[in-house]
């Protein structure tokens, strides 16, 4: 990945090529933050952020949950600065990622630390729209209800501490799949890494309900559904099992930057219908302006 | 707190007060990375960092299980030379704390970030080596053995992202406490957010052992009962309830820096004998050259 812009909370638009947090940064000591990946993109010569509203508002959500404060109108000014910066130094980019990382700041100081930054998408992203993906599922070892009542768990918080989110993308790699999918300790379907999953039977799209069970509330597959809602689909929230994705007739990872990508398999088993899922996938990625990558880069880079 | 020497692995002492951290670490953005903390000190006029073998030990295996190299012979150079500048830099203060932290890097960068810093002891790490604290117990979401087969969930590994420890000291301070303790869904005693947790009943030290239940090989803990076995006590590790701190002569928390230090009362409940107590966490105290601090300072900031 390669970031073009950084822009700093209460100072603007700095050098990417320099170093611009402290060391005593909580954010870096204690992963004590929280942030948002969201995806820019050309249409029809502005330049948008999708669905910034919902990002900004999950990222205020977080930053309660966290304790730490939120200016909202701050955050606004820098992302616009951020992203007109991108729109004149890459005018040639169809796409970028935009990502806003929140901490606590440094160690005995007052501010929050706040940074907005634009990236260039993978290559791997785009061979993950385009090819799919093979998943395997992993425990997470809490149940489906240990976060209830429990707001130190920071269930829902979508905080800096991703390091076993990280490791368990490294266990699908190690074990030559693409991604993973987190089931709770009696047997539910979590979520991914970073992305949300989705299903699809008939004219029906499912995902999982946030809640006790800790995983965020994913605006993209919020989104997801939106569009497929407004193409007929009836779309509804409920609780699966590793043993009902198998039975789908799609299997979908969405998430912000990637946007939807089809399950083509999980672990080792591939999944019956893939010529539908290839038709709901394709039509909600150009629904939702997510273009395939050209073929031959690689999947797993993201 | 205070930082006084900052050193960069790969660069070596850098200006405490300028950035030194890219917006693409992933230390930053991922919590993807894990740390130590240490505790420097004066002994007869060299300066001695306790258990600096077991700490580097502890860190080449976080990094293993984070799959990011480790050179241990450039950590000893690093930690040397920041040692060396504080002494040279504060030579009126008895102790301090050294905090070691390794990153997976830059984003699509090749190395790893290291850093080592020395900063003053915070006023109210004295306060509770001298008075102790009051602890609250808190779920954390994970049974005894959650972690047993599950690497990708990190168990054992002290990684970065310690947004949740954090979170949950919070929760103590908005209970009116100092501190937490952690338990499992199963009723087990864990560990506290940054520290272990031992209890003492008669001439019998004990803590937790480490293993499925995620829990970090205390290193403070090990040493806490390594001098008190060497004054009589007998050492043993074994699971605990809460109901069973309750029902012990003395509990104690014990990490790097602050040393061992009583617990006064659990969930407001203050625990039964806290002379025998006092002596226990006293002698520990002398044994381990922790130094009480002067009465009047806040227990609460460390």
């Amino acid at each position: 990945m390669t970031t073009d812009v950084v822009a700093v909370l209460g100072r603007g638009l700095v050098d990417p090529a320099a170093p611009a947090i402290w060391t005593d940064d909580l954010g870096l000591t204690r992963g004590d933050g929280c942030f948002e990946g969201c995806r820019v993109r050309r249409s029809e010569g502005t330049v948008v952020v999708d669905d910034l509203e919902l990002h900004l508002d999950r990222m205020a959500s977080s930053a309660r949950g966290l304790d730490i404060a939120f200016d909202r109108a701050a955050w606004q000014t820098l992302v616009e600065s951020s992203v007109s910066e991108w729109d004149r130094a890459r005018p040639a980019d169809e796409e970028a990622s935009l990502k806003l990382v929140l901490t606590r700041g440094r160690e005995g100081g007052q501010a929050p630390t706040g940074l907005a930054s634009v990236s260039r998408i993978a290559a791997g992203v785009l061979a993950a729209r385009r090819e799919g993906v093979d998943v395997v599922t992993l425990a997470r070892g809490v149940g489906s209800d240990s976060f209830a009542d429990c707001p130190w768990l920071l269930g829902g918080v979508k905080t800096l501490s991703y390091a076993l989110n990280m490791a368990a993308q490294r266990e699908a790699r190690r074990r030559g799949a693409d991604d993973a999918i987190f089931v709770s300790t009696d047997g539910r379907v979590l979520e991914a890494p970073t992305a949300a999953v989705a299903w699809v039977n008939d004219t029906r799209v499912t995902t999982v309900p946030p809640g006790g069970n800790g995983i965020l509330a994913s605006i993209s597959a919020e989104r997801l559904l939106r569009v497929l809602g407004s193409c007929g689909f009836t779309t509804t929230q409920d609780q699966a099992t590793v043993r009902d994705l198998l039975a789908a007739e799609a299997v979908i990872l969405v998430s912000s930057v990637r946007g939807p990508v089809l399950v083509r398999s999980i672990d080792g088993q591939e999944l019956a219908a893939t010529e539908r899922g290839t038709q709901v996938v394709s039509a909600s990625q150009e629904l939702l302006h997510f273009q395939p990558g050209q073929p031959g880069s690689p999947v797993q880079d993201w």
